[in-house]
């Protein structure tokens, strides 16, 4: 179907076991990388183990710095350095979003395994890019859509694989936050679009269309969005007052290409609302609702109960039989949003190892976008906008 | 601001105490119109006596054995010579759709006070046929949007009036049922546009759209839906395969006139919904939750809590304080369905000792029509429309 | 096994289809048995018709304003005469705890059915006593112990019964309200003993018993229980302190006959729960979980679900496979508290037209109160105390 | 008011700042430790530093294999000798519940800073000589009650402390669990008295005990318990059938020295119920309620809200205003099980670098052994035992 160019193969990597990693960037999500990195042999028996070796940022002192805090053994400034050790073998790719593209097309060109924050490009077409050179570089790459490897996340996928849903006709998704809500939160770069490329939307709803596509297996055919800004003037910590050019709010109505339905909307002006990535989705037999605010649960329906006692169950996914949950602790023993990472290396590792696919990787990454990039579109323009599907990069 | 025609002014009924109502219809609707009829006068002290004396319906027959089992004096199959009678002074229309905006017509015309089910109308234009010959008549008209006044529905808008939410931004509502999830439901009238109009849309999105003016006091500004159909061919109860030319599920993004956005979404295709009519609503300062599924309660954030102490309230509306339940019976014995009749009964007989406005009149019955017909004109053109505003049958 | 004296046999009721009522009291109970009365036969087709004959109580002429008010065609202050009418086939007991046993032996002795409003008496020998007096009587006596016909404790009632929980082997009841949390809350009937015989015990905990028993089939064993009042003294209404000497909350361990065990309690100073009568049931196969404050779901949890997605299901009991709501509305739309009234009625002329059983009657009042008195007896003399059992009043 | 021997005063640890850790045991609660030992001084800016230096086991091979796998430096199988080492400063006993007392009294004389498992031993009276040794020591000792320092616990104790629930009155704690349902779960140690005391109760009540204690600050006065065991054989592994002769589930009543009431209830027969350990506190002014199972959240009710508007709020604990959520992650993102040890560790260091007490220190683990041995009794001998109160020991 596609006339695809030849692909160098992946070779299964079998040595060395110790995967040697430099995590570019040390803020927020290094923070959350670094812990994942130093827990996952603790917790997971993997055929590899992880060796945190160096931290890169732009100033070494203060990499210096994060990097013992983080228990990595070393410090560089210096990236191209770093790209040119033979004993790294990951790059893990922390940094601010304008900058993902740049580091990894550096490490791929390098030869290295590539790990990368979402989103992972800017634009389409610097997605597009880093989706081609992984390929010719014929290494593994990944994007740390973590909360695909939640527990109850997990399971949803699975419930909806092995067909207790029937076949999906409609999906609900929102990401509510409320963090400006109020007029009195001061602008920063993520209320300006040229540092950050869109508000709510780019933030959040990636992460709805990321979990849409792997709970249930869908891909957007078509989309219209709105949005919409509530605070157009906020003041920076120095006190003045700048404008707001990103939104607060972005909906959008979406259309699949097997003819499912969806709703999406990401916000961070819902009062009362922290961190409330739900997800509920609807099939010809069932229905399920995951919410990453209780995010070791899963409600599940499904028509063959008794028709008297049917309703939606609350599946605590913290059981042996659990995705991941075994490598934890004992029954119903909750885990947290740091465990997703874990559990994202842990895959990523083994998928280096066994040479098996991993998602999701820059394609993924690349399909995420060009559903922001055609939500956005739609709400500038006004109207419905297509989606490139993802064949689209494999054709080429 | 506007040119409108003089219309004659409302006298309050102060004579006579009793209500004569004649009902025209007795199916589903008819039965919980008919106990809200019975039940008004029993829990609420009023200034009116409702007197219910004639059932009408096409057949004879069936509407005598209607009337004496919904608690009637008589049945007729004549509605122009009940309407003639000086002693029926309310005229109650629970037919299906297509007949109110005709009966509606000749009860005004006949000088009657008017109680219309919901959708008002077939179409706009017979909406707006029916606000202008009631406001001709000089009498008291209203629509059957019952769980306005549900008494947590009730206390929802007390809320938002009295500014505790702050200015209203954001919208989500949605009303998912899920009898049509099964390809095995047979074809009926509801699945037929002929006979019905629309799918979800109509019937479910109704609601609402009512509860958002309700609640929110805001006025829709524009629109921009989606429908689909899963099952597009459904077998009638005699054998036949039919097309089902109607949606299954209806969703819109819409804009209101102050700045607000709102998402809407109806299915009859949701399995494990029963009647999942929810509204959610953000303000500036705090937001608010209802679900018709648990009727009694509403959820309420507010920021003026102790910083670690704030969440969702979940407030049972079942005090003496709350709308109309010192009515019924002690603290926290919860109400149901079919009270929502008996509450807009009572109101509206207040109106019409009082002089009082009553809302949702006709007015409000054209401006969900408005909103629906925008709706759905946008879904077939593939882009935003506007919805007419309230303001316009003022004009006129 | 027992050694019963002959009764007399009970006759169906076939003629006249008219059941005259008197209803003996007409308060809040008063209130919820006319509401009762008035509805049964609108909503279910049954043999016989309920006729609202006569309103008794000390004071005739409130007796006269009640009747009108509640759907009576008559008022009386004399029982005696009531009772010696022909036209009069039950009597509905709906006053104060104090004077059910007059009334109800009055009425047995006259020979008419009886409805008597829980607790069925003042103390076990009373109760005693009105049992014997029924089966000599050979009419149908009845308990409006009314949650046991709210759709969705009946739902659990059957769920035990057709063995999806296994042998029911934990019950975990609780009933709290919040009414005298306040010490503002002033003295009244219900804090007096003399008056009341005991506080939340008395009141809620009976609820708790009764429904345990229908629920579960269980019979109690043992129990043993501890009292306390929190605030010793209250204000009257015009001023005086007194002395509270009922229990603000009572709560109760048990056993049961087969080996199972529970814990009860019952408190008024609950801040925050107005209705929470809640029941909990573990067997050796699955759980189930109601609650007053929800009445329309049930909770229930079975092992039988595939090994990762058991968990509990939230049942909305509103279709028509559930008890009772196919007499109602469609699909989803809820009832309330005063609609148990009327399930209570429909099954008990139901009862009398076929001759069958109806529970619970006045022996099922008897095995509450002698619980209730075992627990306060504990209570009082610091150790487990047995239950009688239901045996006993048979053999006598 | 006490004739207590003087004691040690506690040197505040300032050097070395490099605390050296024993950590004696390294089944399921090793990990749970050794991973707290891991990451306090990533996550908690702390004037001390955690060395794990040595694992202690039985078995030095395995303790080694453990040792390299929980991030030890050593290990070995000679306590003796690592209590003489001048580089170990803190013994953590991780070891099954019949060697605590053994392990902390070594520890003790060897003057090391101790923190031990719970239950803290397996009677009183070892119990008390824990407390006398500590205190003779001068050192710092802490028990491994970690629930109480999941954030939402901690705030629950801090809204209580603060009056935000006015004079606790009632309390209700259940810890539920389903492991032991089926008869098919194997005999184990768990079901034997010989080797684990005690079955639910001990296990479980404990945890309720001791969060009782913590949250409202009550002391036990006396108990009424009552225990059951619904499978009396099980078999074991390599097929005997045993009997079972600990509890399945344990229930008691208390009353507190301040005229508060409680119930309390531990079961493993509670089918769908994982780790549900809730704890519920009614106040004379509020109310609060939290549930391991959703451990992030805790439920509040004030009256102190509008009269229409009071609800239980659910407060989602991961704001940086939250306990020990600042040293986390952004708002919402929700923490799980093992943090729960993290910040107890954390408190650890801080009280013995500031000299600040630590709780819940010996004397805390023994009364809470008090209330377990009171209430086993109680239950043996059906009345009511009292319960030594925490004086005691003080006064000795």
């Amino acid at each position: 179907m596609t006339h695809a160019k030849p692909e160098p193969p992946f070779r299964p990597v079998r040595e060395p076991k110790g995967m040697g990693v430099a995590m570019v960037g040390h803020a927020f999500m290094g923070r959350a990388h670094a812990n994942a990195l130093r827990q996952v042999n603790r917790f997971f028996d993997l055929p590899l183990q992880v060796l945190p070796r160096v931290v890169v940022g732009r100033d070494r002192a203060r990499a210096a710095a994060m990097a013992e805090k983080l228990g990595f053994a070393e410090a560089s400034a210096d990236l191209a350095t770093v790209l040119a050790r033979d004993d790294v073998h990951i790059v893990d790719v922390a940094t601010p979003n304008d900058s993902h593209h740049e580091i990894a097309m550096a490490a791929l060109a390098a030869g290295k395994h590539v790990l990368c924050e979402k989103p992972l490009a800017m634009t389409v077409a610097e997605a597009e890019a880093m989706v081609a050179a992984a390929r010719r570089a014929g290494v593994r790459v990944g994007v740390w859509h973590n909360y695909r490897r939640c527990p109850a996340a997990s399971l949803a996928q699975r419930l909806v694989e092995r067909g207790e849903l029937g076949v999906v006709r409609q999906v609900r998704a929102t990401y509510l936050q409320d963090w400006l809500a109020s007029a009195d939160t001061p602008a920063s770069w993520r209320t300006e679009r040229r540092r950050c490329g869109s508000g709510a939307h780019g933030d959040l709803n990636a992460h709805l269309i990321d979990m849409t596509r792997f709970v249930t297996g869908l891909e957007f055919a078509e989309v219209c969005g709105m949005e919409q800004t509530f605070t157009p003037t906020r003041t920076t910590p120095d006190g003045r007052a700048v404008r707001v050019d990103v939104d607060d709010a972005f909906a959008f109505l979406a259309r699949f290409t097997n003819g499912a339905i969806g709703t999406y909307e990401a916000t961070r002006t819902a009062p009362g609302r922290k961190n409330w990535h739900q997800l509920e989705v609807h099939g010809a037999t069932g229905s399920l609702l995951w919410n990453l605010e209780r995010m070791n649960e899963v409600q599940v329906f499904r028509y063959d109960e008794p028709a008297d006692a049917r309703g939606y169950r609350t599946v605590m996914c913290m059981d042996p039989v659990h995705p991941y949950a075994a490598h934890w602790w004992p029954d119903g023993h909750v885990l947290g949003y740091e465990h997703t990472f874990v559990h994202t290396l842990a895959d990523f590792l083994l998928a280096l190892h066994d040479g098996s696919p991993f998602a999701p990787d820059f394609a993924d990454g690349l399909a995420v976008q060009r559903v922001l990039d055609a939500a956005a579109r739609s709400a500038r323009e006004r109207h419905w906008v297509e989606v490139g599907t993802r064949g689209k990069e494999a054709a080429r």
